[in-house]
């Protein structure tokens, strides 16, 4: 959830800690661009949709409070090297930005320019918070009756301007009274399942428990998964889907136990000048994640660890992925193109004529 | 690590507490059988093969402290239902109590019988300590030159009068020279891996690293696993292998990405009175080892979990097991039989004559 404060009281932007969660509802205010990567790179602020979100306020934000703008877009992307979001939202406030200083001949930092910025990374939100909505329409065509479904990370209201992706599916399911059970995988190291889609799932009111990652083979096999649905941080051009660490053994699982593995993300997410896989950076990130929890110490001092952020997952082993535009089945590399060619990318950028500097922008539609 | 004391300082059963290793090295005393029953319930002690150790000492423990020895054994056995070791060493400890009693004419409690319950207890885990010893050599033959072994859960020294199952294979390896790299699945819910297993292969020096459970797939995926080295709980008669949750989706990754998959266990793991997977009940253990860790929520307050203790590996799934009496490939129930068959199962239960009730018994092999 992200907030825009213009002055007095900004410029600023204000993130929910998403660290703190569900112990604490925790602020964190960022005034300058430097905050804003520290608070990316910590993951007070994450998930897909809205690191697009976040990136947009944040060249918003460079304008606002003035200096290299670019060098600034260049820091924020940098940030998390991974979600291709972040990199886009980032860009189109720049082009934005850049554009109001050619047409209009102003100089750098002036205000002209600093409010298309904003302008943009607003209609980046609305986009968002629509997208989701459409999204959870079309996925809720592949959710049968009386759905057992499994899910991976935190894809909800937390990191979208609206509902969010692959539960903003789940909480359709359960407004349509299809959804008997949510399983929440608890996607260590950070536990993002337990910590904040477990906290999603209890205000919707959605019967929901969690596991470990490990529990999720023999829950498969014990037949009480009728469905796995995930969302996405990068789509390749072949339909590989780079997502959270743990994924990729999820669809491995589902498909040996004949689970349909499905994956929700924005058409923004799709990633055209990345081919395959392969081509997909994989950010590895601190040991201290693996063995610490909490403060503490898990493992001996000095452990290693292994702990890429994510895992990729090739399109043989993906059912379908739902975009805003659709739903892509099967996966090929052409169906990605062929529905993707007809999106323009979020043609229409104006934001809706309510907006108010002082909502909670990032989580609005997604509150109730 | 298991430690039986005689009087004066006795009798009881002190026990190296794995709950909170590796941050303390903290000793419990069980001087009565409700304390070992808490203690095992607890995971102070686990581990297949020190169970078995651990319930023969309690019966032992019950026949020199006076009262209903076998209520008692019976109790020790309940406190951990899927463990068929426990079971197995309790029964063995109670057949030779009993026993002294019908041939020596004496009363329940009286000297003889509870000296003949002790001494059981003592072959049993000096049996174990030469199975440790039979199954790293077996093992090691399925190990190749350069070898980076992915294991799961605990299974040294901590857990056995030996060096353990899978780990004494994975220390047979590394003295080989043949192990460049040991990769521990964290295994949650309790953390065995980061906590115990990374705390022994540091002792012991060898190259290692953690991951979250999750992080396996694409570990594996990166051709960077030779081999998947686990323990069992319990083998049915048809090669399936209960242990650790989390060891079943290894085995199906394993086979997803060509990876040989070797479970290595005690033959008194073997458990011929159950005839396959389906039979063998699995422990569902408190949320709350899921929803808290280190004392501290990692989810919502009365957040539900699914949280089976095991998970249980069909046949096909396992390359080969591994037991002191040699390699079982492939494993089908014929190969299970026609090996135990030979085996008399400890046929010879003397202790070895240099054994000293003030050392730790359990661990004392595996110490160097």
């Amino acid at each position: 959830m992200l907030r825009w404060l213009s002055p007095p009281a900004g410029p600023a932007i204000e993130l929910l800690d998403q660290t703190r969660l569900p112990a604490q509802e925790a602020i964190v205010t960022c005034t300058d661009v430097p905050a804003l990567v520290d608070a990316i790179s910590r993951l007070v602020v994450r998930g897909a949709p809205l690191l697009g979100v976040a990136g947009a306020y944040g060249v918003a934000l460079a304008a606002a409070v003035g200096g290299d703008v670019r060098a600034a877009a260049a820091a924020i992307s940098r940030a998390r090297p991974t979600a291709v979001n972040l990199a886009w939202g980032v860009s189109r406030a720049l082009a934005a930005y850049e554009g109001a200083l050619e047409s209009g001949g102003a100089e750098p930092g002036q205000e002209p320019a600093a409010r298309a910025a904003l302008a943009e990374a607003r209609a980046i939100a609305a986009a968002d918070a629509a997208a989701s909505a459409a999204m959870a329409a079309h996925g809720l065509e592949l959710v049968p009756a009386g759905a057992r479904i499994l899910t991976h990370c935190n894809t909800g209201s937390l990191v979208s301007a609206g509902e969010g992706t692959a539960f903003a599916v789940i909480l359709a399911a359960h407004r349509a009274g299809r959804l008997v059970q949510l399983w929440v995988g608890e996607t260590r190291p950070l536990l993002q399942g337990s910590r904040l889609t477990a906290y999603e799932a209890g205000r919707a009111g959605i019967p929901h428990a969690v596991l470990a990652d490990g529990a999720a083979a023999s829950l498969m096999a014990s037949g009480q998964v009728d469905l796995v649905l995930t969302g996405a941080d990068r789509i390749a051009a072949d339909g590989s889907v780079a997502n959270k660490v743990g994924t990729y053994g999820l669809a491995v699982l589902a498909r040996h136990h004949q689970v349909p593995f499905v994956v929700v993300a924005p058409e923004s997410t799709v990633d055209a000048d990345t081919p395959d896989g392969a081509a997909i950076p994989v950010e590895q990130r601190s040991a201290q994640e693996v063995v610490t929890l909490a403060g503490q110490s898990v493992a001996p001092a000095g452990t290693a660890a292994y702990n890429p952020a994510f895992d990729v997952t090739p399109p043989d082993l993906i059912t379908a992925i739902v975009t805003e535009l659709g739903v892509i089945e099967p996966v090929t590399a052409g169906n990605l193109r062929v529905l993707g060619a007809g999106s323009g990318r979020f043609a229409d950028p104006k934001p809706p004529p309510t907006w108010n500097d002082e909502d909670y922008e990032g989580s609005r539609a997604g509150r109730r």
